[in-house]
């Protein structure tokens, strides 16, 4: 097995068995750490964060892992690298690659992580821009894999996205078609996916066999529902929406509550990105509650996926298999 | 042995013998690294740093520490990450507990690092609040171990802090009288440690034999004192006094000089957090003296310090402890 | 073989011969790291980087050179650490000596990083100031000496800074002149290399048999030129110049193209510092051009440097020479 696609700017340029590859040198290598032994296999590489704007989540996630893996991440603070300001992206993106191993990026606009991508001789990952968030595709994955309902697999799972459309949702039907299950955005109409969106979200399902909906119609998007996530309402970068026009929008319809949750399947699971707006978007009640929210373990799966992630693109996946499996006697 | 209480706030939570414990492995630590002997009991760890204000000693030190203890630390500076701001301080501390081993935070309002240690389920240390600064007195506590008059216990030495009443003001008297030792503070009325810290003062020296003394008459104050420390007179945070203001309050009767020193005991030691204001607070006469001025000793305590926290909080003691006899032989 | 001269502040405080080691001490890492050989020779040992301006290429060199040798870099960002502010100057020095190993620093004024070394009790090293680049010196030397004309060694070597005398260019004389090579600066009579840098100049070549020239001619400046250097024209920190202005003095006399390529020796080099402006001070055609321009190993020999200066100034030359050799066998 190599490397097949150079970095990781979408899911869409990956096979869903490439994907579950990743997934799994993901769940091995958590279960490795979980029991103490440790791995070196990125010993004395070096990951170069580039960030346009601030992120706790991605920023340690991707500091953690490394650290894990034997390797070091150098955190590259908005406005102390200007990508394609100073000096030109081709020879932003030459340099960095002479100088570190492997890179990541957030972007505000997701054109510089594909140019930076371009020019770049070692792989660059796509730590979120205005389009996608791929790095939280497979933290998700893992997350609802590790929750599955009993008796179900990916495919047969319906995973709805309550509210905007944001790069987060847009992500969610990604790699929810692309894996075969049943992705639903429920959301406003003038807030809801389009366009590119649905053509990945056609092409996807006529690949993997799974579905996609478009709606405004609670029931039909919360019945059977076996995975309810959310995101903050108030949009990202320029355009933020004031508090009560998004209110006026959104809410109570697209709240996710305890009662909405009764609408859907019986153990259905509470996901979001985080941070949170709690008594906008989610209610206390319901990101609090143990039975239903696994919305933390999803912020602990986005270190889960950025390790396997860096294990794949940095082409280590036979040996850090080895390795664990032979660490865990499996 | 094991930890009793999960996280440093102050040492109010903590024994005597616990505190002692910490100092002991500490001078273990340093011993075994200034032998040249490399540690690893924290590998692959990650320390998040938490700061609301700049610091550097602080930072400094625990990044070093970390380092020389196999692990790495994550500064996240002011502005990078804001407690309470766009999530609730619960959903931060829950989620940083999933991504980091442990966190320090230096906080603007004492609770806001209380409120951090609630939620996280990882050790919390208290990296300086407005309130006090526990990390500071496990350095200043193993300087003054380190250059204790002969034939002196810690119970034994008079310990004076001049000037202003300070959360380092504040931090010493908790140390010196939980260690059974005497303070003074020795500053102008309206800047004198009162209220709950005199009740803690009172209520230490109950247990541990010491003894507390708030004077603004300098003949009973220095008096055989073994250790004079001092802070800036400028305080900190949004109620700063102006140059010409705190010069009126604290000049010339509070600045440590050397006819000042003369008053001590024949052996005394002159003691700083750092930075220092040059000239105000203090001399050049004193600081550079090197018969009198340990206060670099302490800052370089500060880095002795964070290592002995950061390996009490891991649950590493034993560990530690066994390995660093054996490097040394002992 | 030990240090002689504790701190990098320039090379003029060393002889020929003692750059000449840690050029071929730092050729010794790249091949060994090149060939896939971890190396701990500074392990666990912290750098604390200090940067009084944003800087990508030698934060980032530093950063990664200390990850391969085992180490960890501290990254102090503009405004986190204020030299000769809050405490003087002579303080911080001491301070960062008890809890760093070595340090760096990028400073605007010449003078900050000779004090700083003054005070500290850890090796100094300038990340460049407003009087030189020492570090790039020897970058650029290294990727000289890997593409030296065939037959020639650096004594018979031409190189020519064309432009402005900025203290790249400065830099670049001081190195070539102290190899015994042929410096030339060919830039408008107002922007030349004058008053210390030319006695500087002056008093190298006497010892070591090179030669420099300062001047406006082209074709006494080109003629048989191995390596043409530039930098931007906009000049550094406070008096930065308008483009209309820098362009009317230096366009387009002084650009970069393939016409002045032209005119040099057959297989002329072109090197820049970078960050270029491309379209002024070089052209595309010139900087993408892989049989000419070396500026992008010129760029990855930043880190080639780093790892040899570290290795010297932290007194591990025949340590590291050892391991590297075996390794590789030799």
């Amino acid at each position: 097995m190599s490397v097949r696609v150079k970095d990781y700017i979408t899911t869409e340029d990956f096979t869903k068995e490439e994907l579950l590859d990743i997934l799994n040198v993901s769940l091995l290598i958590k279960k490795n750490i979980k029991a103490g032994y440790p791995l070196n296999v990125l010993y004395h590489k070096s990951l170069g964060m580039i960030f346009e704007q601030a992120s706790t989540r991605t920023r340690v996630s991707f500091e953690t892992a490394m650290t894990q893996l034997g390797g070091h991440a150098q955190y590259l603070a908005p406005g102390q690298i200007q990508l394609g300001k100073h000096e030109s992206m081709k020879d932003t993106s030459i340099v960095l690659s002479r100088l570190v191993d492997i890179m990541m990026a957030r972007v505000q606009q997701h054109n510089t992580v594909v140019e930076l991508a371009k020019y770049s001789t070692v792989p660059v990952l796509n730590g979120m821009s205005d389009y996608n968030h791929p790095t939280q595709e497979m933290g998700d994955l893992i997350t609802i894999f590790e929750h599955m309902p009993e008796g179900k697999s990916i495919e047969d799972c319906k995973v709805v996205f309550v509210g905007d459309c944001t790069q987060v949702c847009a992500s969610l039907m990604m790699i929810i078609t692309k894996m075969g299950g049943h992705f639903v955005h429920y959301g406003p109409k003038d807030f809801q996916l389009k366009g590119k969106y649905l053509e990945i979200a056609e092409a996807n399902c006529k690949v993997s066999g799974g579905s996609y909906l478009v709606t405004d119609d609670p029931e039909e998007a919360l019945k059977d529902a076996d995975f309810i996530y959310t995101d903050v309402w108030y949009g990202l970068y320029e355009s933020e929406l004031p508090k009560d026009e998004r209110m006026k929008i959104f809410y109570p319809k697209y709240q996710v509550n305890m009662d909405m949750l009764s609408k859907c399947a019986p153990n259905v699971k509470f996901m979001h990105c985080l941070p949170a707006t709690r008594g906008e978007e989610v209610t206390d009640e319901v990101m609090d509650n143990p039975d239903v929210s696994i919305c933390f373990d999803e912020a602990e799966n986005r270190l889960t996926a950025m390790r396997g992630l860096l294990v794949y693109f940095m082409d280590k996946m036979e040996e850090t298999t080895e390795i664990c499996k032979k660490n865990l006697g499996e």
